[in-house]
Formats: C-alpha cells, sequence, structure tokens
C-alpha cells in the first residue's frame, strides 16, 4: 500500500466500492476481493433498459467523466438514464497497485487486460443491479477500448456504443508512445523498481511522463494558439508545472504503469484468433466511432479503418484542436458535438 | 575529449575539415579554432555563381546529404552546380562537445545557436572559395532552419532557397518535443552530468532518446503499413533496435545535447526584436517552402503560416508517410519530389 490522498472521496467522490470477490485475470494472476468503485446517476427503470456504463481512461476516474460528460444538460442525462460509471482496475480507485495490501500490490499487482475490466463490469452491474441490457456503453481513449470490448464480448446486451478517441486494436505505434511513457516512469531511479515510500519521490519521472504527454496529448495546433491561456496559465512553462505536473505528479506511479501495460494491449481480436475483422464482425451494437480530428496517437485514419469493419456503424469525428485531450473538456467547442452525436445515437431504435 | 568512431572520415567521409579561427558565438562563448566539416561536389564555375549550400539536420552529417541528395540523378547535380555540404557545429564532424579538448568540450562546450552556424559557414565559403552569392541553400528540419536563417541574414548573397520539413522560428511545441528527447539523455544517471567515458554508458538514455524519436519522428501509418519492412526489418522491434538504436546509440550525447539546444531556440524574428514578419520581410530569396505533410512536430499548417510571410515564395508540399524522417529517403517516393521542386525552382531566373 502507498497511501495518496489524491485518490480520495474528497477528490473524486462520492463514489461507492462493489466487491466482485476473487476474480481471475486473463493473464493468470488474481486480485483478491476485487473492487469496482463506481457512481451512479439517475434511476434504473423497471424495464431496466435505460442503463449507460461509462468506463474510464488512462489516469481519468469516475469524477471527470461525471463532470464533464453527465448532466441534464448532457445527453448522458440523469433525468432520462441510469447512468453508470466505473473506474478501471488499477486507476487508484478501483483495486489498483497503490491500494492492494503487501504482498500483492506494487509491481506485484498481476496483469490486467482490457477483457478483465469489462468481465469485472458486466458482472458488477449484473449482480448489483440486475442489468441485462445497456442502452449505451461510451468512454474515451482506454475507455473506447472498453467500449469496444463491450460489444464484442457482450453483443447483445449492448445495444449502442460510443468509442471516442480510441481503437478496438491498439496500433504498433501507440504501444511505442505508451512505451515512452512507461519508461519515463521505470527510469527514474526514485521508483526503485515500484518500491518507493511515496509518488513524491518520483517527481522527476512523473515530471517526464507528464511532458511527452504534453508533445502528444494535445497538438501542435494548441500551442500555436496558446490554447493553454484559455485555460487560465500564463505561460507554458506555468501549463507544464500547474496543469500537466499537477495533474500526472499526484498520482501513483505503480498505478500508471499498470494502466499503461493494459493499455499497450487492448485488442478485440483476442476472441476471434487475431481477426479484427471477425471481431468487430460480432457487434450488434449501433455504434459511432468518434475520434477526434488533431488526435496525434489515435488518429482518425486508424479509427475509421476499424469503423469500416463493424457492421451497424458510423464514423463521426469531432473537431477540437485540444487533440486527444480534448476529451477533458476542456475545448468549449468540444462536448457539444458529443452531445450532438451521442444524442441522435440514443433516439435510434434498436 | 570523448573517442568515437561513429564520427570517422571511414563512416562520413570524405570531408575536410577548415579552421575559422578563434569563434564567438551569439550567447557569448568561445569555440577557439572552430573547425568546420565540409564536402564538396562539382566544380564553382567562373563566375561564382553555381555553389549550393546544403547544411545538416540534428544528428545528421554531410554523408547522409550526399547519399540522398546529391548526385546527377538529382536536383543537386554536381554536373551543373558547386555543392558544399557542411556540417553544423555541434553535429560531431565540425566542432563539437566530443571533439573539444578540456576544459572546453562535454557539458562546457559553448551554447551554439542556428546564427552561429550561418555566420560560420559563410565566414567559411567567403575565405575558402569566395563565393558572394548562392544559387541556393537547401536544408531539411534543422537544416531549415539554417536555411531560413541565411536568407534572413544574407538577403542578398542567397537567391534561392528551400527549407524542407522545417520552420524559421521554433514552435512551442516542438520546443516541448525537443525537451522530451533531451530529458531522455539527461535522466540517465550513466550520463554522470556529461562526464561519461563512452557514449556506451548512457545506453539507456540513448534508446530513450531513440524510441521517442520512433514516436514523433516517422507516422502513425508508417506504422500501420509496417513500413519497417519495406526498409528490410522483421519487426518493430527489430526496427527500433537495430535502426532507431543503432543511429543514435552510437552518437555522443553531448554533441546530441549541443544540437537540441540549438534546435529548440531556431528564431529569425531575433533579427527585427521578435517581429517574425519583418525578418521574413527582409528575405530576397525565391523560397520554396517544402513541409512533409505527416510531419509530427514541423506540421504543414506550421510552415505554411511562415511561407506566407515571405515575400517571393510558394508553398510546396511533400506527401510521404514516412513522416518528418522521410527525409532519410526511405520512402521510395520522396526524393522525387523534391528534385521535381528543386528543379522547378533552380530553372527560376534571379
Amino acid at each position: 500500500m502507498n497511501e495518496n490522498s489524491y485518490y480520495s472521496q474528497e477528490n473524486h467522490g462520492p463514489y461507492e466500492l462493489h466487491d466482485i470477490g476473487d476474480f481471475q485475470l486473463e493473464e493468470g494472476g488474481t486480485i483478491r476481493g476485487c473492487q469496482l468503485a463506481y457512481s451512479t446517476f439517475g434511476k434504473l427503470n423497471k424495464a431496466k433498459d435505460n442503463a449507460i456504463v461509462v468506463p474510464t481512461w488512462y489516469s481519468g476516474t469516475s469524477k471527470i467523466m461525471e463532470q464533464v460528460y453527465v448532466g441534464t444538460e448532457h445527453a448522458l442525462n440523469p433525468e432520462k438514464y441510469f447512468i453508470i460509471t466505473i473506474n478501471q482496475i488499477g486507476n487508484g480507485l478501483s483495486s489498483s497497485p497503490h491500494n492492494t495490501p503487501f504482498p500483492n500490490g506494487r509491481t506485484n499487482f498481476p496483469h490486467v487486460r482490457i477483457g478483465d475490466d469489462v468481465r469485472a463490469q458486466q458482472k458488477f452491474i449484473n449482480k448489483k443491479f440486475g442489468i441485462k441490457e445497456l442502452a449505451l456503453v461510451v468512454g474515451g481513449s482506454m475507455g473506447a477500448q472498453q467500449t469496444y470490448e463491450w460489444a464484442v464480448r457482450f453483443p447483445d446486451m449492448v445495444k449502442r456504443a460510443a468509442p471516442i478517441a480510441g481503437t478496438a486494436k491498439n496500433t504498433e505505434h501507440d504501444f511505442l508512445f505508451t512505451k515512452t511513457l512507461i519508461d519515463a516512469i521505470t527510469s527514474d531511479p526514485a521508483w526503485k523498481d515500484g518500491w518507493y515510500s511515496s509518488n513524491f519521490e518520483v517527481h522527476q519521472g512523473l515530471r517526464r511522463h507528464a511532458e511527452i504527454w504534453a508533445t502528444m496529448g494535445w497538438s501542435t495546433e494548441f500551442y500555436k494558439q496558446e490554447c493553454w491561456k484559455d485555460l487560465g496559465f500564463s505561460s507554458v512553462q506555468d501549463f507544464l508545472t500547474t496543469f500537466m505536473f499537477g495533474y500526472f505528479g499526484a498520482m501513483d506511479p505503480n498505478d500508471l504503469l499498470s494502466m499503461a501495460w493494459k493499455w499497450q494491449r487492448g485488442d478485440v481480436s483476442r476472441h476471434t484468433g487475431g481477426d479484427l475483422e471477425a471481431a468487430l464482425g460480432k457487434i450488434k451494437a449501433k455504434m459511432f466511432v468518434m475520434p477526434i480530428d488533431e488526435d496525434m496517437f489515435f488518429p482518425p485514419k486508424d479509427c475509421e479503418a476499424e469503423q469500416k469493419l463493424v457492421p451497424d456503424s458510423e464514423f463521426r469525428i469531432i473537431k477540437s484542436i485540444h487533440g486527444h485531450l480534448g476529451l477533458f473538456g476542456t475545448d468549449a467547442n468540444y462536448i457539444g458535438q458529443v452531445d450532438n452525436h451521442l444524442d441522435e445515437l440514443l433516439a435510434m431504435p434498436v
């Protein structure tokens, strides 16, 4: 265990914990008393057909999904839908390296795959709420990976799906980008093979990790147009320290590494012996594939190639010079586009 | 001094050395007995108006410029032109941290700016060859930075100019990308503040540096289409080790850091108190601005914004899914496009 106040109810709550028991993982490990952290908004109707699952992205928690995507003014409207934001395993709120006791925490925390998350989430919502049908699964980045996994693994359950800024099968380029993030942390001698006392000891590695994110996460145009000014920062340096390092520097390095390993290996074609076309062909959901046009590592081209393999799907591009991290809702023009597409998708009969 | 056989005549020659004497730098340092390494191809005509200067990019030497860009089948045809490829200061062939004796080598090597390179090059070609007019200056990446500097600083001397995949004023995004490269090296404890015994001791930092290059230097599409196969590699891993680490891992870390510092600060508007429009307005050369469409850090948008400020200029985009490192000529479709544009530019009366 590494104490870390970042992952508190105060910062990320209110959230609940659901214990799914001992959970066997695809790679062979077991998480004992696996906890899923989640929040719900709205009410499940009697037919139990108005539920929406929202998984989380790398480093993200249910809180930012709530803040940016959920509300009566959004497509994810709690007056109409029962919205369940579920924290991915390893993100610091659900079972993760930093909150798992000796000897299974830190770098002994077992490898988790996107498929494990989705199995755990399905088990949870079925047991806790008796949900057998989802009106929508929607998530960004690693949340999109989970969205694809949901749609392929549970084709009869998922009626609609919207992967935003993410892919069904992670690309070689994206694997490599993620490797540079991993290496930024693990190359810090203060990381001590994962046996640091506090995340702040690993500040140099976390800063490098934040700065690689700053390069790839936004876009060249974001910096050219000085969008960091609109976000309230006085200089790029101020933005890098206060926003980027302020964000990642507070997190647990081993938690980030656990998610990064999972991200690198997201791949729905594991269900079909490596045949991506066959895997995506299994999807029965109506799907809107929604990349962000300036995304530097989940580029529209990669997303469109996959969309063409999904039977009942449309390609809906989001325009944002904030690039991949437009997901954070920092671009005032972003969420309206997402809402419009999701409104349309949710209105479609299934 | 750090012995390093990578920078030998065997690998990069034949090249000559020209001593420009003690050379005072813009930042206040002095390189004593500053050496410029260069190669020439073809003959200077009697009017001395057929000379072409080709500066080098980050990590590059005159050798790759010769191999990819110079030849009777290319626009840079030694049967018509007198072509001088000049190694930038810090690149390992010209005066550099690794070949400068104690106490001025290693991290004591003074900060060099793009403007210093261009002043040194001008001094050299004027003294050595009596050249007062250049038919063309053409270079890629940091070579493009030098090309812009040539055109702004010596507007009457430079008749034509072609910056490829580079900018006149480095962007904030690019500065940050370069910082991640710098940090990859300096975070390696084996770098020892620059006082390592051999570049191979810094292999971890150099590998991380190579892998960040692998992410940003090529393009997402390069990996998607598995272009590394066409280059003769069996896997991405093989490509990363044999090509990317094989390339950068052989170099001197302090030399790379010297160039990176310079790259970050390339800016012709230093001549006009920060007014980029005024600086680019001074250019008298006919200029073709030639970005590569899939370049992830010198994107066409940034290059086009500058081109519009250059009086007698055209925007000529090069298509290559090899992205920025298409400069290496690895894409069979690349050099033909460059040659066509340069042929056209060279045929224009001035």
